[in-house]
């Protein structure tokens, strides 16, 4: 029978830190806090495993489980002198989730339990406080009312509000115990009303149906977003951990905070947090009440501040990384609840770890593993352009950095349907809540009027890399009216806004923004932090780029080269669209052979800006895979003018003109565009466009090799199916090659390769890589042809396989490593069985992916491709892999650690 | 150094009859013929890996090559006393193609080579026939013009005739030494004026370029074009056979035919065959002269008529299969020049096969082997209804037997463009050429006013299966009016005609035709063989079939269950389909399970129509997978409908609707249908259509059990690419069999699995295999998503691809073993790791093609599915797969053949 409980207490716990799989985060922490000798109130925590079970069991823990819970019931019972449900020493409880990965205020937490009408007697007489009992009673119906029997958070509220307004008060704290017995009775009848149902009295049954409420809050929708947006597995689980209560609401020497050892917000190393008096933990971290800075704690309660220093530092300095504690003072003395390392934003990511070097407290590989991949976008984040003329109507707590422009929008289901639309918008909030997350995640940036910079949601802010100004007591908001007032300024619903999260202002109008300075950054902990990875990755990161702006952008950001250049990109252009349909549209070859005439020359020019931009390294061109119908007018718009033209006795010339058009159109039609006439099969069938782009780029590179600058062009084939294809086409290729460096008196060396996109090519890899000189993996395109799944396409159904999770994750951001992978595993290994020295890179847009780029590490490709903004991050997540893989085989591979030399190329 | 060039002559060749690979069929004939002691010729074959190296070598025979070849020349020369370009012994030499499967007519030959201006006239002194002399001269000219310099062969045929006219003559034979020597002048002028080129006087010269010009021939448009039509790999290439001529153009005592040792149109044990004395072979297979029978022979020639029985006899019981041969009789002395196994017709083929078994010539195994499954199509040809009332208009040989009724038309191009648009033809000619090849592939029969039943164009419409009648003599075209006159009817091009290849008769009209009786032809040799076959194949044969009448069908054939019912094919019915268009307008779940409920009676009636029609085998429903847009109306119709109604001011409400069903339409519009909401992924979203159809299933197995008809049930969910859709679907399945048991208090069995045809599921099928009963690889999709060809759309480019041999088949067509074939070998090999009884079958239309059902016999699936027409070949081919292998491992497992159990069950 295996272990499903875990106790921890007095001093000792059957579990460690190392148990995060099992016993959650949360767990694991309280474990390793009670072995570490931190005061912290005992308890047990119930595993991750008993989740997986629960959902096996159609939703019940099963039998076995509930009698190991009951024994470390009864040890806890011991450890504290009290039984649940004892009114004389009645034993109160928490119980919290706690999943391996945190998820701050996503699941479910129950405080207080352990009150029925007869224990909450008993807790009057043992603490001799009926308005502290009483209030503990009225939060726990509140909670479990809510949390267990799913009435409206607000329902209770309205009824509190309701007994204040009678009794004339303002602050919670005012309510006596005769208004507090009062407002339990209310909140019971509420119950009745709401949830038809009466608070059970049974302590153990309480006890189950939160511990249960707990398992299910595992599949809430918050819960669900968080993890999809974090790549959390379903499968994980979560832990309960069910601990005795200690009270921050026992009076003025009581309380409860949160902090955090450094800031998480910019990285300094500063204590950081905040607290309240004669309050339970959820005031503090739900955003309903504006908690007091930490440093005040020093001078209302010296010594307790003292040791909370004392012991978060020794954690900090014990778990090796910032920590983010929870702690409750119950009469003077101090218990820890929790730690856990700290979320924080991307800049403070980068500084903590590069600080916590220089402080010889971790190495280099480990800083290199401390920051997520995706967070060094927000180091790249627009900034508030220093130079514009801002009107500051208010100021903030500086919660998240960065500067995000918007329009207001009150509601976090608006913000979310907006951001779909594309739009830019701010969430302005009284305060955010956990359940606010979809329209925090499509916001530009959020904006609250109470709430400290503690509270989940900030948290959640700051993890997403959204700026946040939060506690902007000088706004009111008035949803009813659609607006907020701001020191005078009234600003409504739809108004452009500006909010600075590193200065806490908040600004009115379309406030310019402008990009940091990348060279800038370099010279600082994000630089360091960079070489570092160079350092450490074997995998070469290129940039996919059409244009010499985009290279130049790239190679500022690190790119070794261009993956993959689009050639058909660069006929959007408006003076060229025309050139281009006349080519598509043209009837006989030589009909196309004269507009690829006109277009020869403006490629040349586009080849040689990249060329030029990226002196020294290689740039794979992709010769033409156009959707040709994205180049033509729509067929339904022209069969509209047509009917029009005719009806309205219009011009009949154009409608002559038009009239072909469509009959063209309409030949051109295809069923499935994206299995149809595409990359080869159109260079194929059509292989003068083969000829101009070859002579073209070939042209470009003479030209420039004349000049004294370096080439190195790499000529990709799109879409083969068969080797038989590349073949042909690069028989074109060279052929054209010959041709021009006869004419130009110079020679390039140059390569041509292809793309690895059509699962044929991956199985038959082998027999093209006797051929090609490269691969580069279309990911985006192989995705859809090894899932059958149109990318046009997928909004009609894709939506509902992750919200049921019948896919844990949407296959065309994050490489399908079980279905997919293998195909690229397959085309890797055997292209190289053929040419083992075949150089493989993948160009597809999980090129700048992390899991994905992890995966190419794996597989031993040369290089990644990703937009140029990409850059950082994949070199960084090159460089996580590299270590996290020599973590693995440490053991077996001693001192063997290679540093990627500086010169190396992909 | 290979060896490149092989001998044979004087009683003894280098090559035998087993290097059919390296020798071609011809060559390996001749060798075999030569060291049987038949008189042959003597001469040397060029092997096909010259071929081959021509091709690599841009073209050209490699030096080393040419060495061998001199070498060979001179032997030849020694041998038979005389040289190349001696004046005084002028050698002469045919040069004739011969690939490893012969293509009779397909490639090209030159006759008479050696002679020029100086030899001719040695010839002249040494034949002392001056006649004979010049007429060879003249071929000679006349065949080196048309095929090694490209001069059209009418050119020179209107110079003879003109000859002939200002001679006043009729007959070549009718032309003097005189006549001869200025045609001769006039095809030289001819050479210059359409070839720029003079006649080469250098033999050697004549050798190599004619050698070079049979290489070239391998890719002629006709020999592709039958190499596609048979499968014949592009990368086999021809061999060249350089030898000795002898003359049948010598006089009376002279002549050429050829002949088969059985009918090959009947299969009746019959001398067959034809000749023509004095003149040389190509006059007879041409088609241009309708030669005499073969049993005229008897008469003329009593000594050579035995001899040739003799000998012909000899080379049958040799080879154990009917011979086709050519022979020559130089005055009164008879060579052979060719011997081949003979084509045949699909009842010959049978006929012969099992006639051979009874003779006790072969064995049941190789009379299996013997028959191409694809012949057996025209076992099943349609007939000439007996009862009909026809007008018989003329009488021709019957040269390939079956009924043929369509249009007329006298051109092969004409005729391939008609057959492309659907329509049927009847292909009539003066005579056919090989040039119209592809005519014949698209007609539904032949008819030609010349030429014998051995001519080369008869050979191939025997080969496909073709009826035709040859040799019409009453028949006279008039292709410039466009008609023919046959005993006084005129028939117009366009007008309807039937032939009858099995009596030679041509009626005029659409004569009625009746389908053979296969209980009838169970009776016969074709139910011997077929019963042989079902003994010796391991692979099961089940139907594709949607609808009762065909599930009977099925069974005739054969079938041992339905391997795919198409159920979105039952609701194209005109009284199902505005509910089937109403279920897939439907906006909420409400409205669609409505419609829904209307269709769910109609299906079970269905399903049980089908389960009573194979009462006993299983049946293997597929859940709706229909494409969508089919069910509805055209977008750019309703466009234009809805811009008439405008502007002609109609009915507001209907057009109203008409935008309403625009606006739906356009919801519903997909980019790439194929790739979009389908299979599962539409039960997913749209569960009550899962529950309906599974609903309507088990509901008619279970009445159909309570009338104690065994019913089986396999309901497949189609498209899956994850395990979890699988789940999701099978889970609503079990549901609803649930239910559906309880209410009619019964059960049945019944399985649930999946179409293997998304390239994932293959790659995952060790998972998907954990909860799916069977597997059947969806072999057109799965080809569409391997490939990433759209089949609606591959008209655009799949033709080039099969005429430039990127692709050597159309893999719609036939399993693509290297690339395709990979992904369901995977996918049978790890769904049996985790289930290793899983049931694996296919049923794509690959399942009735005989090389893909060989595939899947190596593979070791249960059963291949086609359409009910294809079962007896699927049945066939089987067998030969299974034996084909045995024939392969028979050194390793003496006598371990296992007959298949007549009990076994697929």
């Amino acid at each position: 029978m295996p272990k499903y409980v875990y106790f921890f207490g007095e001093g000792k716990a059957e579990g460690k830190g190392t148990l995060r799989d099992l016993l959650g985060g949360k767990g694991a922490g309280l474990a390793e806090m009670t072995n570490a000798g931190v005061p912290v109130p005992p308890g047990f925590t119930i595993t991750t495993e008993v989740c997986r079970l629960f959902y096996k069991n159609k939703k019940r823990v099963p039998g076995s489980v509930k009698k190991q819970i009951d024994k470390h019931l009864h040890r806890l019972e011991k450890a504290m002198g009290s039984r649940l449900g004892d009114p004389e020493h009645p034993l109160l409880v928490s119980v919290r989730s706690g999943a391996k990965f945190s998820m701050p205020g996503m699941m479910d937490t129950i405080l207080n339990l352990g009150l029925n009408d007869k224990t909450v007697e008993g807790l009057i007489r043992k603490t001799k406080d009926e308005r502290f009992s009483l209030d503990c009673y009225r939060r726990f119906i509140q909670m479990f009312g809510n949390v267990v029997l799913g009435v409206e958070k607000s329902v209770f509220e309205e009824v509190l509000q309701g007994k204040k307004k009678e009794r004339g008060i303002v602050q919670d704290i005012e309510l006596t115990a005769s208004d507090l017995r009062d407002l339990v009775a209310r909140f019971k009848d509420t119950l009745r009303h709401h949830a038809k149902a009466d608070l059970p009295q049974d302590n153990y049954r309480q006890l189950e149906m939160a511990r249960d409420a707990v398992f299910l809050s595992w599949n809430n929708d918050r819960a669900i977003f968080y993890r999809r947006q974090y790549n959390i597995p379903e499968s994980l689980g979560t832990a309960v951990n069910v601990q005795a209560m200690v009270f921050g609401n026992m009076g003025p020497t009581s309380g409860t905070g949160v902090g955090f050892t450094r800031n998480p917000s910019t990285g300094e190393k500063e204590f950081f947090g905040e607290y309240l008096t004669h309050a339970q933990g959820e005031d503090v971290v739900a955003g309903v009440r504006t908690p007091k800075p930490i440093r005040q704690l020093k001078g209302e309660m010296p010594l307790v501040y003292q040791e909370l220093v004392r012991i978060t530092q020794r954690l900090e300095r014990h778990y090796r990384d910032v920590q983010d504690f929870e702690f409750t003072i119950q009469q003077g003395k101090l218990y820890m609840l929790q730690t856990r390392s700290g979320k924080r934003t991307g800049p403070a990511a980068v500084k903590i770890a590069v600080d916590m070097v220089q402080e010889k407290l971790i190495k280099p590989e480990e800083a290199i593993l401390r920051v997520e991949p995706d967070q060094l976008h927000q180091l790249l984040h627009p900034r508030i352009d220093a130079r514009a003329n801002v009107k500051v109507i208010a100021k903030g707590l500086n919660a998240s950095p960065g500067a995000a422009v918007g329009k207001v929008i009150f509601n976090a289901t608006e913000a979310a349907e907006a951001g779909k639309r594309g739009e830019r918008v701010v969430l302005v909030r009284q305060e955010t809540s956990p359940d606010d997350i979809h329209g925090i995640a499509a916001a530009q940036g959020i904006l609250t009027a109470t709430g400290g910079a503690t509270s989940h949601a900030v948290v959640v802010s700051r993890q997403m890399g959204k700026p946040c100004v939060a506690g902007c007591s000088a706004i009111s908001i008035d949803e009813e009216r659609g607006q907020f007032l701001a020191n005078g300024v009234i600003v409504k619903k739809g108004d452009m806004i500006a909010i600075d999260g590193s200065t806490g202002q908040v600004m009115l109008g379309d406030v310019p923004t402008i990009q940091p300075d990348i060279q800038e950054l370099e010279k600082g902990e994000y630089g360091k932090l960079m070489r570092w990875a160079d350092q450490f990755r074997r995998l070469g990161v290129r940039a996919n780029a059409d244009i010499p702006r985009d290279a130049i952008a790239a190679r500022h950001n690190g790119a070794e080269g261009i993956g993959l250049c689009r050639t058909e990109h660069m006929f959007f252009a408006k003076d060229r669209l025309p050139i281009m349909q006349e080519m598509i549209l043209a009837q006989t070859p030589e009909d196309r052979k004269a507009a690829l005439d006109k277009l020869a020359p403006m490629q040349k020019e586009d080849f040689k800006g990249l060329f030029r931009a990226m002196g020294g390294y290689p740039v794979t061109i992709r010769l033409l895979d156009p959707p040709l119908h994205e180049f033509l007018p729509k067929q339904g718009e022209l069969i509209a003018e047509i009917q029009e033209l005719r009806f309205s006795q219009g011009d009949r010339s154009v409608l002559h003109q038009k009239e072909i058009l469509l009959d063209r159109v309409e030949q051109l039609h295809e069923f499935n565009p994206m299995l149809g006439l595409r990359g080869c099969r159109l260079g194929i069938t059509m292989p003068e466009i083969t000829r101009m782009q070859a002579r073209s780029i070939l042209e470009a590179a003479c030209e420039l090799s004349r000049e004294k600058i370096r080439v190195y062009p790499e000529i990709m084939i799109p879409l083969v199916g068969t080797v038989e294809e590349f073949r042909h086409q690069k028989q074109i290729v060279l052929e054209v090659a010959e041709t021009v460096f006869k004419a130009q008196g110079v020679r390039v060396q140059f390569l041509v390769g292809t793309m690895i996109e059509i699962p044929r090519a991956a199985l038959t890899a082998d027999e093209i890589a006797k051929e090609a000189d490269f691969f580069s993996f279309g990911t985006n395109d192989l995705t859809q042809m090894t899932f059958g799944f149109s990318r046009d396409d997928t909004g009609k159904f894709l939506p509902k396989y992750l919200a049921e999770g019948i896919l844990d994750f949407d296959p065309f951001v994050t490489i399908d490593q079980e279905g997919m992978g293998q195909l690229i595993r397959m085309g890797t290994e055997k292209g190289r069985q053929s040419r083992p020295d075949l150089k493989v890179g993948i160009c597809g847009e999980h090129g700048g992916e992390p899991l994905s780029v992890g995966f190419c590490h794996t597989l031993r490709l040369n290089y990644v491709s990703c937009s140029p903004y990409r850059v950082p991050i994949a070199r960084l997540a090159a460089a996580q892999a590299a270590l996290r893989e020599e973590l693995k085989t440490k053991d077996r591979r001693p001192k063997t650690r290679r540093r990627r030399s500086k010169s190396s190329k992909s």
